[in-house]
């Protein structure tokens, strides 16, 4: 019988990298977006393309509103930082940090699981390129498995859940190669905070600014359109 | 200055009993709600009632939908069952588990409480008249914890979160003294699955049944209107 994954598909490179390696482990796919207050809605467009060009079994998306709890930059009106170096987005919480996102998305992500009788939630975390969020850690990703399985039914009853975060150790470059191998079309992705009304990313943004740099170290040209001709750093 | 906490407050006693027991410690409360595709909106009518009778600094209400995953008699149209004796409620996991829902809850908590500079949580999860939920055990819960301390700014930067279960260890009973203590007005709960149209309890659904043997317990009568006269079991 095929095993099912449950993907989180949030539309950028990494995650349609992680729903390329699932596939190729030979799990069918559930793919899990969600609209949460986004000023634009061109991740979840970026997403619907790339799950149907990945031929999923079924993609949910879910509308859940962090607006209501404000205090970031990716879901209100604070201005997206623009021009920063590779060492300074390294370094610290970025403004654009949502509060305990992927908590929320995984716990999601934990329902889906459980009623679609899935063991194996994949997501695209990384902790080398992972612009200063707590929650891309893997001692985090360790204590939500722990945490899932003693939250369910299927935890109960023995059938261990399998948290996989098959980015977590390599660079953007090696991503790239990755998904280059695999076949992923970074057409479809979108890495930007900040994308104008064409869906033109703004190569200024700390997403865009680690993505160029990846596709610069993969050796390969990004696909995306960008607003102007921009240089990775 | 005063401290802030997050109560997830579901209209139901022990989620009233909570705050209280949180408004008894000094804290200033930060309630949470969900309407999460239930078959009423009693369950959120009354803990508006709660939250006002308290005097919480604010009420939060969270719209999620679980009913795109199916699978529970809460958020679908399978039948609750009635009629089922202690021993029978407190054996297994009932149909009207909702998958992954305490993650789901706690997660938007801990968003919550970040935003809101809050290192503490109150929720009313009970390991004695639990219902079956796995969800609802002290390993559960000191998991969620540890997890959420690494998925924040807050926990990385070392003010530590707390998650308060102060009915793990208590009966229905001790839990009705205890808020009858302070001043919880129990007529404003709802614990009913199956409340019918005027709002009056069914008094034969599990929770109908755990609450009354609590309230025959603590020897205090049960305020709230049912639809005929139920004797305790």
């Amino acid at each position: 019988m095929t095993k099912t994954a449950v993907v989180l598909l949030s539309g950028g490179l990494d995650s349609a990298t992680v729903l390329a390696i699932a596939r190729s482990e030979g799990f069918e796919i559930i793919a899990l977006s969600f609209r949460y207050g986004q000023r634009h809605d061109a991740e979840v467009v970026a997403a619907q393309s790339i799950a149907k060009r990945a031929g999923v079994a079924r993609h949910v998306i879910v509308d859940i509103d962090l607006r209501a709890f404000g205090a970031s930059a990716l879901t209100s009106d604070i201005a997206v930082p623009k021009g920063r170096s590779a060492a300074e987005i390294s370094h610290g919480i970025p403004i654009t940090y949502v509060p305990a996102r992927n908590t929320i998305f995984l716990s999601y992500a934990l329902a889906l699981a459980e009623v679609s009788n899935s063991s194996d939630i994949f997501l695209g975390v990384n902790a080398l390129d992972y612009s200063g969020y707590p929650d891309c850690r893997p001692e985090y990703v360790q204590a939500f498995e722990r945490m899932a399985n003693l939250a369910t039914k299927a935890g109960v009853e023995g059938r261990r859940l399998t948290i996989h975060a098959p980015l977590m150790q390599q660079t953007k470059g090696e991503i790239i190669v990755r998904g280059v191998k695999l076949g992923v079309d970074y057409a479809r992705t979108l890495s930007c905070y900040d994308p104008d009304a064409s869906g033109a990313a703004c190569g200024d943004c700390d997403a865009c600014q680690l993505r160029l740099k990846g596709f610069a170290e993969a050796g390969v040209p990004d696909p995306v359109r960008y607003r102007e001709r921009v240089v990775a750093t």
